[in-house]
């Protein structure tokens, strides 16, 4: 791989302190139903890897779509996380955005050969994600979305 | 208004301390062409305010497209300017996302109504924009678009 294989943003991420609260501001902003808010990184499959180690670390989040592009709030619950130390670091803000790759090894190697590194990868019930260090390069985080 | 009268996010914006440096860091990730870096704010046209006070606070910008979304990175050139104060309080990273209105005076109105008040606004040859500093509610900031 010597570029990513996506180049569609699916998915903003912004951490917030509290989910349920930020949702209700977009319902009554924008007009949409109040999204739930749902446990994420709770379960056996999740596999969090936090800068090289296993991590229980868990959050809250709501999921919403602004037209084409999905909305994550990603409340931090537990630490060490990419999700807590944003929190910490940089006060509520968008942390990532989200592309689809088809080769999550190929695609985390070419970033990385680029300076670019993981800094948390993990799972769900049906795929696996990957964060990746690019701050320096691209202004932000990208996250990477392999559905299995 | 009682909401917004757009739910399709159509830009992210991104504050850099190197637009021409950042642009060419995408153009390697996502394999597209290299942006143009532009300036912004730098005509007659552009009326900028910040924070109720006229400001002559300048850019230079990137524009491309990922997928269905609009890339802007902002390279602040003078202040004030909510693109300074954000490099300056914040470091890189993603400053706002952005929705079409079809009626900016009324969209800031309702915003403002509920806490959101707008910190800078201006134009371009052909539209306006408004940032609204919705951090606290929404966890970024808003930017209205409207053409003329």
């Amino acid at each position: 791989m010597n570029k990513l294989d996506s180049t569609t943003v699916v998915q903003i991420g912004i951490i917030v302190k509290d989910a349920e609260k930020t949702a209700s501001h977009y319902a009554e902003v924008f007009g949409i139903p109040m999204p739930a808010v749902v446990p994420i990184a709770d379960d056996s499959f999740a596999n969090t890897n936090y800068r090289g180690q296993a991590s229980t670390a868990k959050g809250k989040a709501a999921f919403f779509d602004l037209g084409p592009v999905q909305m994550e709030l990603i409340e931090p619950v537990s630490a060490p996380s990419t999700w807590e130390e944003f929190l910490r670091t940089h006060g509520e803000g968008i942390h990532h955005i989200a592309f689809k790759t088809q080769d999550m090894d190929a695609a985390r190697k070419f970033l990385a050969s680029k300076g670019m590194e993981t800094i948390q990868h993990g799972g769900w019930d049906g795929g696996q994600y990957a964060y990746i260090e690019s701050t320096k390069q691209l202004g932000t985080i990208l996250e990477l979305l392999h559905s299995d």
